[in-house]
């Protein structure tokens, strides 16, 4: 049985469909894309989220970029072409994966220059589904990965998103719990919400109810309460990188879970695309953590909670060790033991 | 030097003036009470918060009931005590201390029944003095018991609030930071925002700010990062009732902050008033936990932040086992060890 899906990204006739995430949890509303324009504002407005998406939502973007740029040369075109490109660049200049998509595209323009330019616009195409289509199957693939070490009637614990709307499809660490889904388990999830920005309260309880799964949320203060009672049987977070030596940077709270998990004896798994592992970062200590505005935290709900002018430390990651980390889910296997040794072993081959 | 306080409940000039806690941290403004009907509304609208407090707000309250009693007998002016003071008890009937107040209101009328009524009222306007008085001063014994466990410069972190304004003054998880302030040590506290109501973020930041002691705001699921960054010698919170073990029920999330300071090797301890201290329940599993409403948690402050319709767990509090308590500190001294042999010994003589 197929579960119910909802694509965050895609493009059909032409239009670039995205899924406004910035009105999740209350209104579901597609916009439907026809500009670069329009592209760059989704981008830069956060309708479109996590980094696989944005990559997508990039590619997709520049093809209405280029839909009118001169076919007479690939000279001609491809000023036009480099012109749109730079400009999408701007919207989010901090997202990797806005540049790794458009990158991608670049060279793809200038492996067919020798092609007439319609055929290179249709490649160009073929390359934004290209790279939306690879990144669904990293994601099965780690979902499938990862449902090797679910069991049917588990309790799942996650933190923040990492969920099919940040991605192609499936997401992350959500990617099993669909694939579970869809050979009929009984899984039972518990969806921290994830202050100061609540992504779990609002788009991973959102999504995993449009699929049918159970899903309970609860402030980040209850994990170790739940975890207590029994009801966890392993936790399950994404990622934002992964260091040489196994340590993890993620969504701020990420840490104190896996503490919690390993006090409870609970296993703690994070579910990492290759495309996360930077192995030229050699520990958690060489990552640098953003610190955000304090009134994402003072005020939060759009009404001030807190006083004015009082001092607030918001740090938007953190990072947990590698000795807390019970193995990393990855589309090519399941890492565990020593990540120093066995990270690298990945992009051999 | 005295720091600069604010008082959350008093009578002055038969009048009682209670802090309006509910519109914290943005206006600071102090109900003036002469009717026990305002009484009624203030306890019942969680304007006046906090065991402590309310028991004091309800003495206060009754003197305002019964101040047109008939003088002529005291059978005459019992009739109407108790019609008031039953009336006082529905405002929040499930709060322990408004009845242990009522009740001691009651018994010092019964013991000066001898006397005319104009000096039974004289009594009675006494006795909530006491009741007031006493407050402060088991806060003031927690707080120079707590005084002792603690070194100038250090970083301590706080859940919830346990703070002057719930109680008569000083608090009793906070009470050593303002007698520390008093010593002019330079403490730098960490305020957990305390999901759901915001306690944290809007009290806890709030009085100690008015105080001028230190102190950083940040969501529940920073403590982990504080605590790993090596800002964190001690933590300290309140308690809502101790079990004869010495397992310790509190706002929830208290639980999971105990694990991470165990994780951190930072101590962790409970300010607990005899009166909180129930030698009757043997244990935290005897303890009932209040589930709340799950529009605390979906709908913060007024806006919507998760689906209509998803599952919620809303404990409003949590049970720290006693091996991860490092030490209760009470009006009678600092308890550590075998708590099941030392905490009876603190009602002994």
């Amino acid at each position: 049985m197929e579960t119910a899906f909802l694509q965050s990204v895609f493009f059909q006739n032409g239009i670039l469909k995205i899924l406004d995430q910035t009105k999740i949890p209350n209104v579901t509303e597609f916009l439907e894309i026809t500009t670069i324009e329009d592209a760059w504002d989704a981008i830069k407005q956060l309708k479109v989220r996590g980094a696989p998406a944005i990559g997508i939502a990039a590619a997709y973007g520049l093809l209405l970029g280029i839909k009118n740029a001169p076919e007479n040369s690939f000279d001609d075109f491809y000023i036009e072409f480099k012109k749109q490109a730079d400009y999408l660049a701007t919207s989010r200049p901090t997202a990797v994966n806005l540049f790794w998509a458009l990158k991608r595209m670049d060279e793809r323009a200038k492996k067919e220059k020798n092609q007439p330019v319609a055929k290179i616009k249709e490649a160009l195409e073929e390359e934004a589904h290209l790279i939306r289509q690879e990144d669904e199957e990293v994601c099965r693939s780690i979902g499938t990965h990862a449902l090797s070490l679910l069991k049917d009637g588990m309790g799942i614990l996650t933190h923040c998103n990492a969920g099919g709307i940040a991605t192609a499809k499936y997401g992350t660490a959500l990617a099993p719990l669909y694939l579970a889904k869809e050979k009929g388990w009984n899984i039972k999830v518990f969806a921290d919400e994830t202050r100061p920005l609540l992504q779990g309260a609002r788009l991973t309880t959102w999504e995993l109810m449009q699929a049918g799964i159970d899903v309970t949320l609860i402030t980040d203060s209850m994990a170790a309460m739940v975890m207590k009672k029994g009801w966890i049987q392993a936790v399950i977070v994404g990622c934002d990188r992964v260091a040489a030596n196994g340590d993890v940077a993620n969504k701020i709270g990420t840490y104190g879970v896996a503490l919690l998990a390993k006090a409870h004896n609970i296993p703690f798994y994070v579910a990492a695309p290759l495309s996360t592992i930077d192995l030229d970062t050699k520990s958690g200590d060489d990552i640098p953590i953003e610190e955000r505005d304090a009134s994402e935290i003072t005020e939060g709900f759009g009404k001030r909670t807190a006083p004015e002018g009082v001092k607030v430390f918001n740090p938007a990651f953190d990072v947990t060790p590698h000795e807390l980390v019970t193995a990393i889910i990855t589309e090519k296997g399941i890492i565990k033991g020593n990540y120093q040794v066995e990270l690298p072993k990945l992009f051999q081959g």
